[in-house]
Formats: C-alpha cells, sequence, structure tokens
C-alpha cells in the first residue's frame, strides 16, 4: 500500500534490461554513443517532428537547464505558485540561470489561468530597466495537483506568451499520465500547442533515471548553450548510453505509454474507492495521482495499516499510484476504508 | 584497440546486476533506501572509518559539488594547471562555487611540487580584501598524466595546506588504479595523510556512472550543506537506489581493486610494447594510463590500423586501458609497432 | 512643482561643503580615512550602541549587500511583495545572494501583517533539502506606500523571526521621515526592536549619493564578509573619504532630521490640499510620500500645468516631497486642484 | 612623500566645483539628467566618435561590467598574470560575468606578448563543450608596472583577439598618463586600434570617484545590456548628476591631459632623483609610476624619513605620482636619498 510517490516504484524490467545490453564493448563518451542516438530517433517519432536532445537522469536537472537556456540571470520566469521549479527544487532555477526571478501566479488545481495570465502579460516591460521582465511562461502538464490541460489550453497560454515576446517550457515529469487521460498526441500537446522546450519524464513512469530535454523549432538552436551548461552542471556522465538505452526501451513499442495507462487506471480505480468512503476529490483525478479531502479519522487509520500517502498544503490527501501498483493494493487499502 | 579512454568501456556485469536486483518494490526516494546505506557502510569499511557521502553519476558533477562546500564564492582553489577541474570540466567549479577563482600551479606529470606550494601558501591573506585568498588545495591521484602521489606525498601537501588554513580535497576519480600501483590502503591514501573531501570515482573503473564524495573528519559537518547544493544542482535523482547499487557492488568483495589491477596490468604491457619499438614514456606509468613519445611516424601507423588514442598537449599520446582492456587488443597493437 | 521622487532633489549644501573640505591632502584609500572614521562615529553616536559600516552610493546597493551577508544562495528573504528589493531592483538580491529567492507577503499599505508572517515562519523548516527556506525577514521604514511601522511593530515582527532562526533586515531608505514622524529614537526604531542589519538612507534626504550598511550586535561579526563582498562588488571606491564625508555632514547637528521634518511637512500641507479638493488617501501619509486617489481628470490637469508625479498600481497617484520641496509649490498645485 | 598611490590624492577642486554647481533644483535621476548627457558629449569630442557610456565610482565596478557585458559566464577572458582584473578586484569579474574564468599571460612589465597571444589563441576551440574558451582579451594601458603600449601595439593584439573571435577591453584607469606619455591621441588608442570597450579612469587623475564604460562600434548594442548589469549591481544611483558632473568638469578644456602631464612629470623627476641616488628602474617609466630596484638600506631609510610607498611582487618598489604630487615632496624625499 505505498501510494507515496510515482518515485518509490521500481524500474520496469525492460529498461534495465535495454542497460545491460547498451553494455557491450567500447562506446563514446558524451553521447556520441549509438544509444543517445537512437533514443533521439524514438522521440523524433514519438513526437513527429525534428527536434534535439539531452538526457539527464533528474527532473530538477531537466527543468533547471531548460529554463536556464531560455532566461537570462536578469529575467523572470512566470509560473504557478504550486510549480515543482517555485515548491520543490530548493531554487535550482535560480541557480542555474546565475539568479534569475520566479514570478508566481495563482489558480486552481494549480493551472495558470487566462485573465491571470493576460493581466501580467499586460503588466510586463522589457525596456524598462529597474523591473525585472518575464522571459519564460513555465507551464506543468500534469500540474502538481494531478489535473491535466488539454492542448487547446496549453495553446491559449502559449499564445499569449509568444506575443509578449516569452518563450514556453513544459515540465512534462509526467506527460504521459496527461496524454493518455486526453487523448492527446504528444505532438498536439507541445510544439503544435507551441512548447519551446519539454522536459519529458521517464523516471516516474518506469525508468531507473532519465528525463529528456527536448528542444523544438526555433530554440533547437540553443542545443549548443544547453550542452554547454549541461557539462558545467555535471550533467555529462562519460557513459551516455545507459541514459540513451533508457530512453529507447522507454519509447519502444509504446511502452511508455502502456505504463502511463496502467498507472492511471490504479488512481481511477483508487479515486473510485476512496469516494465512495466518503472521500472528495480536492482536484480533478486526470493522471496517476489522487488528492482528496478525507472522512474524520481515516486518514490515520490508513497510516496505522501501513499504508503511505502525504497530507498536502490544502488540507487534502495525496494519493500517487505508478505503473507497479498493483492492484491487491488497491483492494488493500479500500479494505481499510470500511 | 580502443585505448581511447577508460570511459569508453561498458560497466562490468555484477554492476548491472546489482542494478537489476535493486530494481524490487517500492523504496524511499532521495537517498533514503537501503542500497544507499549499504554503500556508505561498505565505504565506511573500505576506508576504516567513518564518514558521509554523496553519489553522483559524473567526477565533474563530484568534483564540483566537493569544491564548492569547501570554498566560498570569494576564495580560490589552489590545483595544477593541467588538473582535470581547470581543464576539462567547462567552469564547473566556478558554477558550483558562485564564482570562485581556480589558483594553478605548474609542476612535472601534473603533480604539484613542494617548493612551489609552500611559496603559494606563504604569499596567502586571508585578511586582505583585495585579493583572493586560497581556502583550498585539490589534488589528483593519479594526476592527469597517469602518475600516482605515495601516501607520504599526499601527507606533505596536505600537512602544508592546513597548516595555512586550508582544506584538502582529492580528485579520485581513478583512485583505484594509485591505490593497486604504489600498494597503499584506501585509508592512508586519504584521510590519514590528510584529506578533508575525497571525489571517488568508481565510473571510470566498471560503474554505470556512480562517484562517491566522500567526507571525512570535521568535514562531515558540511553532510548538510552538501546535500543543498546537490538537490539544488539537479543531483539528487529521486531513484538513489541505483547509484546506491552501483557503489555497493563496486566495492563488494574486493572488485573494485581487482577491475583496476586488471586495466594497471593492461597499462604496464602495453607500456612494455611501445617502449619496446622505440616510444619514449612522457610520464611514469603509474596506473592504467601510457604517455609516450612515439616514433616518427607510428601514430598514424596505428591510428590508419584502427586504434584509437590521444594526442596529449605536451607533443606526447595518450593510451588509456581499462577494466574492459583485452589482452588481444594490446597484441594486436604491439603487432602495429614492428 | 516636481513631485516625482525625493531623489530628484539636488544635495544639500552643507554635503557638498564637507566634501570639498574633505578634499585637502593625501588620504588613506579604501575606507581607512578620517572621515569615514568620523561617519561611524556620528553613527554610533545617533544609534547609542557599537556598530560597524560600510558606505554605498545606493540604496539598491545597500540592500543587497546586506542581504547577501545574511542569506545564503539557497536560502530565501521574506518580504513584502510590494517592497523595493522586489520591485525595483532588478533582481539585485537574486545577484549579489548568489540565487537566493524572495518569499513574498501581502497586506495594506505595504505592511507585512503579524498572522501572515506567523503563518509563514510556522511552515519553514530548515532541514528539510528539497524546499528553500527563510533565513531573513526584511522590513521597510517607510513602507513602499510610505506608511510608518513604529517601534513596537517592528519589535513583534522581528521577535518572531528570530524566533524561527531569521535575521531582521531593515530598508531605511526613508528611515528619517519615519523617525520624525513617529518621534522614535533611531535606536528604538533599530536595534532595540530587534534589526541586525540597517540599511540607513541619506541620498533621498538630501546626500549626493551615501547610505550606509550598518551592522548592530552579532551581526557585528559578518564585517569581514560584508567588507569582501563590497570590494567584489565594486562598491570600495578608493577616495571613500567622499563618502565618509557626506554621512558626517548628514547627521552633524541633527541636519538629516531636519530635513526629513521639513519634507514630511510639505508632505502634510500637500495632503491636505490634495484632500481638500476632493482627493482621497489611499494610503496613510506617516512621511514624505503621498498617495491619494484623485478625482476624475484631475491628474490630466496638473500634469498639464507642469507637475511631475506617478501613477502607482493601485490606481492611485503617488507624490513625494524632500528637503528641497518650497512651499511655492505646493501652494502652486492646489492653485490648480480648484 | 606620499607615493603611496594616485587615489590617495584629493579631487581637484575644478571637479568638485562642477559637483555643487550641478546641484541646483530637480533633475532627473538614474542618469535622464543634462549633466550625464553633457558627459557623453564631451567623451565624443575627446574620442572623436559616437559612442555611449554608463558612469560608475569605481575601476572595478566598471571593470567587471564591462567584462561581463562581454563574456558569458561559462566563457574566459584572457589577460596578464599581474592585471588588476586578476589580482586586486577580488574576483569581481567572476562575480559579474557569473562564473567565468581568467585565462593568464605572463610577459615583461605586465604586458601581454605577441607570441604568446598567438599561441593561446590558436588553442582556442569555441565548438569543444569540455574546454573553457576565451572570449576577451583585456588589456590594460598603463599596464600594473607602469609601462605604455602604444597605439600599434594594442592595435596588433586586437587584431589577434578579433581575427579569434574575442571582444578586446581596455583597462584604462591610467590611460590619461599613457596618452601623454605617448603623444596618442584618444582615438588612436582605443576604437581605431581595436577596442571594443574602455574602462576610462578619471579617480586616480582627479575625480571625487568616477570612471567611464565606453562602448565603440559594434558593442554599442550591448547598452542596454550593460544597464541591465548596472541596475542589478547597485551602480544606478539616483542622483547619476554627479557622476556627469565629475565626467564634464574632468574633460573641459583638457584639465584630464593637464593632470596627467602634471604627474607624469613629477614621475621622471622622481625617477632621475631615484637612479641618480643608485636604484634601477625595473620597468619602463611610461606614465605616474616608478618601480625601481633601491640600493640597500635605502627602503628603510625612506619609510623613516616619512615617505610613503609599497614594496612590490618582483622584489622592487612602487613610487606613484599624482596631480597633486608637490615638486617638494619629490626634493624632500631626494634630499634622504644621500
Amino acid at each position: 500500500m505505498n501510494f507515496s510517490s510515482d518515485t518509490a516504484a521500481p524500474a520496469h524490467p525492460a529498461i534495465l534490461e535495454a542497460m545491460l545490453a547498451a553494455s557491450k564493448g567500447p562506446a563514446p563518451s558524451y553521447g556520441a554513443d549509438p544509444w543517445t542516438a537512437a533514443a533521439q530517433k524514438s522521440l523524433r517519432d514519438a513526437f513527429e517532428t525534428d527536434l534535439d536532445i539531452w538526457l539527464v537522469p533528474s527532473g530538477t536537472a531537466a527543468n533547471a537547464l531548460a529554463l536556464a537556456t531560455l532566461c537570462p540571470p536578469h529575467g523572470a520566469i512566470l509560473c504557478h505558485d504550486e510549480a515543482h521549479i517555485e515548491r520543490d527544487e530548493r531554487g535550482a532555477p535560480e541557480f542555474f540561470t546565475g539568479g534569475a526571478k520566479l514570478s508566481l501566479l495563482s489558480g486552481k488545481h494549480a493551472r495558470i489561468e487566462l485573465p491571470a495570465l493576460k493581466r501580467k502579460l499586460d503588466a510586463n516591460r522589457h525596456d524598462f530597466v529597474h523591473e525585472t521582465p518575464v522571459h519564460v511562461l513555465s507551464l506543468s502538464n500534469l500540474t502538481e495537483c494531478g489535473a491535466a490541460y488539454r492542448p487547446f489550453e496549453i495553446a491559449e497560454r502559449a499564445a499569449l506568451a509568444h506575443a509578449a515576446g516569452l518563450a514556453v517550457h513544459l515540465d512534462g515529469a509526467r506527460l504521459a499520465n496527461a496524454l493518455v487521460s486526453t487523448g492527446a498526441s504528444p505532438a498536439e500537446m507541445t510544439w503544435r500547442a507551441g512548447v519551446d522546450v519539454l522536459c519529458f519524464g521517464a523516471t516516474k513512469n518506469g525508468a531507473v533515471g532519465c528525463e529528456a530535454i527536448i528542444l523544438f523549432g526555433a530554440a533547437r538552436q540553443r542545443l549548443m548553450d544547453l550542452k554547454v551548461r549541461v557539462k558545467r552542471a555535471g550533467h555529462m556522465p562519460p557513459k551516455m548510453r545507459f541514459l540513451g538505452a533508457q530512453m529507447g526501451a522507454y519509447l519502444k513499442d509504446g511502452l511508455w505509454l502502456d505504463l502511463a495507462r496502467r498507472a492511471n487506471t490504479s488512481a481511477t480505480r483508487l479515486a473510485d474507492a476512496l469516494t465512495r468512503a466518503g472521500a472528495e476529490l480536492a482536484h480533478p483525478c486526470d493522471g496517476n495521482e489522487v488528492f482528496v479531502h478525507l472522512p474524520e479519522g481515516i486518514a490515520d487509520k490508513l497510516a496505522k495499516a501501513g499504508a503511505t500517502f502525504y497530507p498536502w498544503i490544502d488540507g487534502s490527501h495525496r494519493f500517487v499510484c505508478s505503473w507497479a501498483t498493483e492492484p491487491h493494493e488497491i483492494d488493500a487499502l479500500a479494505g481499510h476504508l470500511g
């Protein structure tokens, strides 16, 4: 009954087997190996466009490197006040950018709302030396509260941002879960909707530790800048083949979407069990996370029974399912709700 | 005939198998897992002392994080002008420290010599606001030219540094190779000789991607500072168990020393073959690297035959053996020397 | 009719004359001169305690240097969301700290309210590596909306901050105006109320360009750190005597309080004139600034008549008086209000 | 007998009088005042070209800001190993650039020599991600040893730098002294010789505290970037008129060249007196500084007699004359040499 986080799950066997298979003979270091090239090709196929990439072992690294290629030290990044980059990365964006600001918007379900975004962008002045203008809009899909944006919602926000001269970053630590629940294609949800740089997560969905920073369209011109930052941050380990192999296996034959589907299905079942027992959904269950207001006494009871899950800042509790969540875990939890 | 670098080698099967074995069931994220705890215990045993650690996937990350915990933004790090931290890390120490300087010393075989070190430390003024004082002495063993310091040599340098109020960092990307060739124990070569923080490499000697930052003695008080920097730099991936598993397997039953012995033996055989063919050693062959001045025409001949190796800045050529170098590769190379 | 800002005013003659008087013969550079020593002594007298100082030409420099001595790169500074350090310094605190965050609280009249402060401090976790804890509470007096805190209000906030392990910074760009209107002594408003580091402004109140960073009590141990940061930021000009001379003259015979009294009196008269004409005070007029909601059409009328003043983000307009504001300017403005 | 530094001198009366004259009535803040505009016009006239400027109170600020506009955080600045930016600015270039490196060349009299410069530039690789390429060549004229480059020497070095894709920075803290001794015009020594950004000193030559960062030619496109950095570093004090007034007075009617001529003449007389007494010039006396190897016992004797001067790292002693050095001071010193 471990619902603490999808990061608590092990790696999927197919991904570890791909690492084993990649461990044969010498290979060029620092990303010039065939596995990394194959991963890039698989990403091109999945996203139906040409693109450039770098692979890193953590979402914090992916987000911070992506943002640093888009925002100067004296600029700001617009994001939701519950965003992972604001709340949970110990100032990594500030460190990697050399001291940029995060400028915060609030909004239900950790979603950025259009009117607030418009107001903020209208007040943005790139030529006023005293204030710090925003240079990047950072969205998350799934949001930190487990809600999904649909492609047209990403597109609306990105269009406003681009019109105001901003670049668009998407934190896709749980993008697979959002794609499965919305039925959108990878392309529709990202570059076709105006995303310039995507952090595409695999770790929470079955990898050992692998996230792709993906540059689309004009942002591809920043590849050399990105690689310099990557090197300087210690994120260019010599044996990159083992990151390439992970990403290749993750995408192969739709494994990534199968794993996300599995996790989402578990979450739906869990949400049903919880709401049947009197809990109320605090946020839409659009992926693999369930946020509920629990009836009095239930949290303690579940914890005593050995279930792991987290209290959330809004008074709700968060339960996360992963690709590895077993039906019997949900049944067991449900059994303690009675 | 791949002698380009020990980073071109694959990972040792025992290390990959340990990762597979660690991929069972849920585990706490961010380093609170049992594999990371076991790795720390194994390191304590190997180094015969209590210590604190963090595991990262690259030597650049290890060095830069270690140095940043020891040197303020307005201080300097004393190192050899051929050191990896100066030459090959794209300014990672400067980035992680927030703008500290590297202060350079020259010396044969990329070794720091005592008289130059003394002169530098004598001129160091911690209370003079206009100049940048050195706060850390960084040594490398093996050096960038493949030479080894023996424990008393580390101790002499560390004693001078400590007397001048500096901390001592050891870049041990190839420490195993230096231990094997000198016969020193891990403890003798590090904390007993005055090393405060060690970057202990495994990647070049058989790991997938794993280096331990090891804090000894009083430096252990900096653990929280180190962890904050680690998090902020994206070097706290959620599934740390896979780093812990690598380090555990690397140390188990002396695998690490066996692999280093294998690589050193290959290098000795290669050095013999090269010198018999008229090459001259440019630097002592104290580990798994051979630097030679080749007779005219030989470099081209070898390259045409398919051997890979690198020209060095001093006019010599570098050949690196790894744990995976096969005797037949050396024989094949030797066959082209005639 | 220039009510644009107190920074538009010239310097007071006594301050320029002191600079002239200091320009005699050779003097030690970098702050070791007698004028800087005398300024420090005058500040000790004015604040009735021992203290350490550094003098800089701008409030942005003073605030950023002070904050950087109190907050590590991986920490946060708690301030009001309208604070000058957040709104008007182009990320100087982020630059000087090496990437710290500003954590924002809202509250009427740009004042930090106790309940919001308590909630924020209760949630602060210094030992949780993923989040960025606050290390400093930054207050402004006058606030950005021209309101004054009284000493007990500073003390209440500082006590909460200290209890939570924070240091307390006071942005006193207009401290003289706050002292005059509240009747508090410099000591009561600062170190006796728990302020650790004060940025004590003179520029807006008659100096050429001079702000003192003042370290009180235990914060004095940070003097060397401050001086290193000062040097590294180019804020240690050789001829420091000219900054020392300014501060000495500013404090001599209570000039600073006389000038603030003059400015406050002008503001009171201006506020009377404006409110008599139907304007409503948007914020308390506790110093030399008047924020009013103007009756329709008045802003345009005044601007056409040649008056200078600024629209504020809350829909009000800001009128600032300085030591140099002349009664006839207020009368002239009043004449256009009818 | 104060020969400690030209920074120990007072300000020239004409410069202080200009500040007094500027202190009349309200003026726009932050550099939009007429005095700053006039200073820019005077600099255009003096340098015979259009240019953009910013005025700061210290040479360290000027150099660091200029370098930060030319060099990214992951680049390097090529300079002499005795350069002020390397030795005497506590890492200000590293701070302002966000962690760039200084890459050092040696050479007699603190001059960069052509062959060493060529070798360095030949090895520079902008597209190799592991190493830190140089982006800027920084020259000083006068050098730190008081020697002057002539215009063709600046031009030779700048041409090599430009051909290698570098920008050229000139630290002109004592440019006036170099112009007087070489007879070169400001234009010949700077932009016509290939200088992109000049730090033009006035403080050591009679100002209260004023240095101009001057952007020439294509570098003028970096003005907004420079201003943002200036603001963020606290170097945009509100009452900029007092910096503008200084620079205007400094340039008016050739005052700056008169003052430099006076200082150079004093240095020549001092050098004569010292060499007649058996001292040997350690470096060419091309400006207002005299570096001599003193006969045994003389340094102590002079110090006891009350003369102030500094020992230099090469075993010589440095004596600096300023615009305010009086003939009788030199006579007095000469009297103690006998």
